[in-house]
């Protein structure tokens, strides 16, 4: 079988490892000689609880999530969490930081559960104004006395922005963090935040899953309207299976754990994210044709947006000129995001420094031919 | 690579069928000579776009779906559905059919929603004083007299009881079916339905999907304590991607879709789940050893429950010998549900007729050796 694998830098659902994707390949109709695919075997057998299991332990080993802290494997991607957030913790005030396209959804959406009575929702800081290039200082924050819980999204996959250093808020309020698009992209310390959660379909695996970590005094505080199956509690009691869970999914997530130890850790896999990153941004910054507009100390790791001729709008001659020829150039998924206009490099844990590498020379000449 | 496949029996997550799996194996690395793999492309790209469609129009196809039918694929399994139907529908009154484990999980969802002034939730008829092995006669329904809805289980996997005719309700009130243990196992007239769903984890694909069919008019009646992501208007005006949607268990299911169009469609895979149900009905009732307690007339042609000696604890020894030799003569997943106990063999579309008369013969065998 072919095995050629394009550059890949789609936000999300994004490009795996194709190590992992190999080993699915080889045993997807016969696991373990079995004679039968994971996705065909039932999620209460001893063959797919102990894959879950696995899956766990190795994301644990990963993070160093601690023993108080609750892992699950939930459907939904983040979105569903925006809603499941308010509904298991929302009983007093909610703080919500405004960086970028993601947390402003969360935001709007535990807005809703405001208008209904389940809480105050609290806007600490907004960075709109300067079109979501930076976040404003600390300082000027409307921070909540006593709030139930902070919320704010670690990387904005959309806008590129990224903050790297865990808010230090003055009060004991349990942090509760969107990383989505950064989840084990770097060390981090679980023990700082009261929640961290993350769809999957950036560096953890297919879409189709949402991982939640969760400390455990943060549990059993469930408002009534909460669908069941989004009770954190309910899904703890049960292992993440309260019903079917999207087994293949968290089976692909627990190969790719498996991958990432295999390649050192998060030690490893974070320096050839911030060698990639340079990279790219060194050649947008050397140029005076690319360009991208966020504040140096929170440009995202991860995705990493940028104008040609500061030209945002995706339907220009120029930029329909870029996307084409990237195409032929075997350079897939660049467009920018709809919201944004211009392009996106998305450069998760699976893509390679080589396809960077493609990346960076592609612009330049491209630069050459057209400027 | 080894191709042998394994009779499996499992009630979900189930066998699929081994050509599915095989093209999907194919492209894993590769789709259409892309160099990327269907989990690894944006679902806002053409590409995705393309699968999706055929997807749902091969659903189409198969089901004759009117067109004013909303098809949507979206995430959290049927039980995510318990709750968004309450949240999308419930407005006065909703009547509920209770005639075994899902039904009854369906219900008791409903009623915490009647406990917070949703609306009202009636108890058309249980049929739990007899162990649920049938349904009590339409003529001591306790029926609404004007209901939002009316919802029932059309099969119940842990019990193996089916309803083959749709109630036929003197008023207009809209009829809602759990369909995922028995959805594309017959032709079924979809316009008698105001709502069909199922999880996709036992005809449709891997887990982690949920399909939901619904008539347009009761689309915009949604609470406003509804999840925006289980919101069916909004799903419907995203077409399913109000987020990522769970792409490579939907590409699984339209080719799924694809195979079961080329085995004949409906008409012909009804046939084939007749022949296999009544192979394994005939030999339990032909035996003084096997017992299926179902009445006749609502025995599941896709969940056929069955005891040995009429013994339920599923940890007796002579249910463990059985388990053992089944498991010993490559005979998978018979074990019955922990509610029941016993065996229970699920026979759906991609289980082979060869597997069913292996199982058939083994049961004989068994019987023979040990009665």
């Amino acid at each position: 079988m072919n095995t050629y694998r394009t550059p890949n830098f789609s936000a999300g659902p994004a490009t795996l490892p194709t190590a992992v994707l190999q080993e699915a390949q080889q045993e997807m109709l016969n696991w373990h000689n079995k004679g039968v695919s994971v996705m065909e075997i039932s999620h209460r057998s001893s063959d797919y609880i102990a894959i879950a299991e696995q899956a766990e332990q190795d994301l644990r080993d990963l993070m160093d999530i601690p023993d108080n802290y609750k892992v699950l494997f939930l459907q939904g991607g983040a979105t569903l969490q925006f809603s499941a957030i308010p509904l298991n913790l929302l009983q007093r005030t909610a703080d919500y930081l405004d960086t970028g396209a993601w947390s402003s959804k969360a935001l709007k959406e535990a807005k809703r559960y405001e208008k209904l009575g389940l809480g105050k929702v609290n806007l600490v800081s907004s960075s709109e104004d300067n079109g979501y290039t930076s976040v404003l200082d600390m300082a000027t924050w409307n921070l909540s006395d006593n709030a139930d819980y902070f919320h704010y999204c670690a990387n904005e996959t959309v806008h590129g922005v990224q903050i790297f250093d865990v808010p230090k808020l003055d009060n004991d309020v349990p942090i509760i963090a969107d990383m989505s698009s950064c989840i084990l992209s770097q060390k981090i310390d679980v023990s700082k935040f009261g929640m961290i959660y993350a769809g999957s379909q950036k560096n953890i695996g297919p879409a189709g899953l949402v991982i939640v970590i969760i400390r455990e005094d943060l549990l059993g505080k469930t408002s009534d309207w909460c669908p069941n199956l989004l009770n954190y509690q309910t899904q703890v009691q049960a292992s993440s299976m309260s019903n079917t869970p999207a087994t293949y999914s968290w089976y692909l997530a627990g190969l790719v754990f498996a991958w990432l130890k295999g390649q050192g850790g998060l030690e490893t896999i974070s320096k050839k994210n911030q060698y990639k990153s340079k990279l790219l941004y060194d050649t947008i910054d050397s140029s005076q044709f690319y360009s991208n507009l966020v504040d140096g100390q929170y440009r995202s790791v991860m995705n990493v947006p940028f104008f040609l001729n500061n030209d945002k709008d995706l339907s220009s001659a120029i930029n329909q000129e870029f996307l084409r020829q990237a195409d032929k150039a075997g350079l897939l998924f660049l467009k920018g995001h709809r919201m944004l206009g211009g392009m996106r490099a998305s450069i998760y844990n699976a893509v390679e420094i080589e396809w960077v590498e493609n990346l960076v020379q592609f612009m330049q000449e491209f630069e050459k031919t057209t400027a």
